[in-house]
């Protein structure tokens, strides 16, 4: 059994690392097994979605008893790849760069944040946290000595192709952009969008509804 | 014909979003006309996911010709809703909520920020940018003032859910939430969430596939 499907749609992994957070919560409040029709009402999630997304990954769940809340965390952890720690670099300290490099400064988990950049030098040098903020022509460096494989941009959109291009090209495998431009990569490097004019947006569609 | 079914899926609505941003791209450019293929290929999308998208609101393209960019432009605004004015709110003015405030005020198309709020009353009187900061007790007053449908939270989770009831009691219909917790609404309500760390957990299991 492979535990790490390819074909697993980004959607169901939203939905995994929805669980992931719920499930931590309940062990949080001591609960050490649920059902999934447990999890759904407390989450106001789909009963059936649940047991088809965690089925891809292999049987967890004891027909009338439920899962395991320990035991499954530890598995979806292993198939999130958060049994692993991940150096994630951040590109732009504006004040969204600055707010999440903080985040993950505060918040760890499998995320660890090992440098910052900027292309105003006043800020290079400086430090955000406790991270330093070195110049964006620095990257090649910086990347080969952090060995940071996961690189979140929220740069200006004239400057985030030509830097997401020096970033995977210094060996960063995945890409975070909060600039509102989609990114050209190679196939074997993966990028992924955030852009909160995306999210009001849909949210404008519902208010006419 | 109905301009705006209420079965079209979330995801087919981010790719319509998107479209939006290439269009007024090419539109920028001087491009008046564009085949579906065209559009695909310079954007990185499905030609034949664009044209299943558009077609669930009636007919634009032209056999063989392909989309009047400004025509198209402005039918996708309808449909989404942005040929209105959107009122909102953010609150909650940490970093991210500072980063929010100015990205909407330097940004405004379709939403228009009205006011902040905080917990601190440090910060109530101040502004982020033409914006005033109100303490999160003048919710009910403000949003009835301001008459804003839609609130941006960034709220520490333990605060969420408590604010999000405060905001829709008093007129909130949308909430795009930053807070990594799972809001509780009444069904009319749309609620949203952006989760940095759902985003980073997708990654992290690409990075070892």
């Amino acid at each position: 059994m492979s535990s790490r499907p390819t074909d697993v749609s980004p959607l169901s992994l939203n939905r995994i690392s929805l669980y992931l957070r719920c499930l931590r919560q309940l062990e949080s409040e001591g609960v050490t097994r649920i059902s999934s029709k447990e999890l759904a009402s407390q989450f106001n999630l789909s009963a059936a979605l649940i047991r088809k997304d965690l089925a891809q990954f292999g049987e967890f769940g004891i027909r009338g008893i439920g899962y395991e809340v320990g035991p499954l965390i530890a598995r979806v952890r292993t198939i999130l790849g958060l049994d692993q720690e991940h150096r994630v670099v951040v590109v732009g300290m504006g004040r969204l760069g600055g707010a999440l490099a903080r985040y993950l400064e505060q918040n760890p988990g499998a995320f660890r944040i090992v440098a910052a950049f900027d292309s105003d030098r006043r800020k290079v040098g400086s430090k955000v946290g406790s991270v330093s903020i070195h110049h964006v022509s620095e990257v090649p460096t910086v990347i080969a000595e952090t060995d940071a494989k996961i690189a979140l941009l929220t740069l200006p959109p004239d400057n985030a192709q030509e830097t997401c291009r020096a970033l995977t090209e210094a060996g960063v495998r995945a890409v975070l952009n909060f600039a509102p431009v989609q990114l050209q990569v190679d196939p074997e490097i993966t990028a992924k969008s955030v852009d909160v004019r995306i999210h009001l947006e849909e949210l404008a569609f519902f208010l006419q509804a």
